[in-house]
């Protein structure tokens, strides 16, 4: 089994990397803070023998090498950018837990049939640069390189000069190559283990998400000399939006999950009447008929609205189906906690996850931990030592099966 | 009559500090732009032979000695800060016709009898400092000095440290002084004066005011992990008062104004369910009663808001009661605008004015030009040269009807 203690306290270590007054972290996507935790991660990496490599959309695989370089490797890994005012376990726990499984590895001189990487996704959480799992989406082929290097942040950044601003803008193409098998190891977001007291969550599907963009355009107009009967006001309309889509997401009861999360007011002054609203809103369920007659929905509640005579114009920039995770790589995971005596049961991810993607390209499932009540995209995001511990021990347990076989 | 085509180079002139791409102006108060003009309009006052004192809030005084320096003087003027794309003529008209005014009696070596004081306040917009009229506010004894310095922008950035920046943190008190008369020339900032085909707007009366600023919190989740019915979406929450707002202000028929002009989300990512809104409320009506009525009508949605499980805080930062301007100040405007012919009519003003502030500690009155379609707090804000001189010269002769008597 893993080095519990090491492990921990990497884990705090990464967690000042971004780290925020409420005891959380905002480290997004290319920033600062995420530079000082990919030069962190590439000299860990390093001082345990590790070659890593970046591709040209800043994924960073640090390569284990087994006894058969020309047999597809095993990869696991995760991401290590936070939300704003994220937790300091969603993402960066599956590469520091991967990255200890092959420190033990390399502790018990355990050699492996097959290589491991060891991967470090971009811009997984979608906070900075909108889609989430960008660079893994294009590493499996669901967008094009050039797509993805020109999305860009709330401030015009693109992704491609906030590569080149930190130094992560790498040679190596972003294209996957064969794999045995791909893991990813994250906390649950939600709160069913923990309620359940079960250790090991063994994702086989994930929900299909649709992301809209959405403009709402009316006139900015001076709140004290503007009759209300004579206003195109922006914001009434995207407050009729809002409380449209909570009402889609609560017609399917457990299964469903409709969110506005951001917002931005144009020119967004006390006293002048809303002139444009540009907005976000995101549909989950984990079937696709479901998310068809949501998204119908929404284009219905848009008619509705530009009865105020608003302009209004949506765009969908992103749309994954349901995802099923590959039967053999779960099978490896119910094994490996099965004889490590973890309780364990199967789940479904309401979170999207890179493994989602990879998923197209190479046989990949899920492991997840419990987090406090279900806490996450939150700075009070928690786990316990023991939850941390045991989830790399099944990882290090599923990994030797693959990489052996 | 004054000299047009100088007011109106004087008037484009300025419109290029803080210049948008859109044809209006960023002029916030205190910012870099409105520095550039405070420095012009000092240079061109002080090219007049003006004398300029600067008060502790940065407001400025530039003062045409009259034949008796012991009486007490006639003041005119208005403001030059802008909105956030706002227009090119909202308050910084007032302060350029009264140059404009000043230059003229200049040109033909009129002497007045008292001193006459051309003002240009400072953070009238309410923009970046909330609340508006703030300086004005001080000088009328509405604000204690302290709290408008410490009144700070969503940066951090207070009113002290905002007027030390540009180095217009003077010495003078912002105290009132005992004045003859005060005259405010605006545009109206609404359709009245345009679609009626007048050209003089003698405000009697302006709406009163009250500001709120709420903040509802819940508690921010993951989008893709979180039931619908285990959310605390402040998003949701703050749309229902959105259209709560508007509600109350539509029973008032053209009396009643309701805006939220501005919202702050947290964290304010896609993915994630909000955390909390911070936002602004106002409310204007001519009748004392009404916005009584008004703000209880806010607290009760409020209370049915905190259902959601919200924590919901409220506080009113900004209250005035209905104005009625100085019958006498009217009485030399209705005559002035007699004397030159042009057609006229009385009004109420919508919006507030520094002119409302003075008011409580001076003989005050106000003069309105029309503008295009009463566009204002927009980029699209305009108004023709006829109207602009037509303005001045009612000022002019207003002014020489107040400072000789
Ligand atoms: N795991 C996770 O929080 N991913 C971000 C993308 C999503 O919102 O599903
Ligand atoms: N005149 C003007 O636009 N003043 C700003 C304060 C208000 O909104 O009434």
């Amino acid at each position: 089994s893993i080095n519990a203690s090491r492990l921990w306290q990497t884990l705090q270590t990464f967690a000042t990397f971004g780290a925020t007054s409420g005891g959380g972290v905002t480290r997004l996507a290319l920033s600062e803070e995420d530079k000082q935790g990919r030069d962190t991660l590439l000299a860990w990496a390093q001082q345990a023998g590790f070659h890593c490599e970046v591709d040209e959309l800043g994924n960073m695989f640090m390569r284990r090498p087994g006894i058969h370089p020309e047999l597809a490797p095993v990869m696991i890994g995760s991401h290590g950018d936070s939300q704003p005012q994220g937790g300091n376990y969603d993402g960066i726990y599956g590469v520091l837990a991967g990255l200890e499984a092959l420190r033990t590895l390399n502790d018990r001189d355990i050699q492996t049939e097959r290589d491991i990487l060891l991967v470090n996704w971009t811009n997984e959480e979608g906070a900075r640069f909108a889609p989430a799992m960008l660079a893994s989406g294009v590493w499996a082929g669901v967008f094009s390189r050039d797509y993805a290097l020109g999305r860009r942040d709330r401030d015009g950044i693109s992704v491609g000069e906030a590569l080149r601003h930190i130094g992560y803008a790498g040679e190596r193409p972003a294209r996957a190559q064969p794999l045995h098998a791909c893991y990813e190891l994250h906390i649950e977001q939600g709160p069913i283990l923990e309620e359940e007291g079960i250790g090991t969550g063994i994702v086989h599907a994930a929900m299909g998400q649709r992301w809209f963009e959405v403009t709402l355009t009316g006139f900015a107009a001076h709140a004290g000399t503007t009759p209300m009967d004579l206003r195109r006001d922006a914001l009434c309309g995207f407050a009729e939006l809002v409380l449209a889509v909570e009402k889609i997401g609560q017609q399917y009861g457990d299964d469903g999950r409709a969110t506005v999360g951001m917002a931005q007011i144009a020119p967004g002054s006390r006293n002048v009447v809303p002139g444009a609203v540009f907005c976000s809103v995101e549909f989950r369920h984990p079937a696709l008929p479901a998310l068809d007659e949501m998204e119908a929905q929404l284009m219905l509640a848009l008619e509705a609205i530009r009865l105020r005579h608003l302009q209004i114009s949506s765009e969908k920039i992103f749309d994954y189906p349901p995802v099923k995770f590959d039967p053999a790589c779960i099978a490896r995971i119910e094994k490996a906690a099965h004889s490590l005596g973890y309780s364990q049961r199967r789940m479904v991810s309401g979170a999207g996850h890179d493994a989602c993607y990879i998923n197209r390209v190479a046989p990949t499932a899920m492991i997840f931990i419990p987090c406090v009540k279900g806490i996450s995209h939150n700075e009070a995001e928690r786990i316990s030592p023991q939850w941390a511990e045991e989830g790399a021990n099944v990882l290090l347990a599923t990994l030797l099966l693959a990489a052996n076989e």
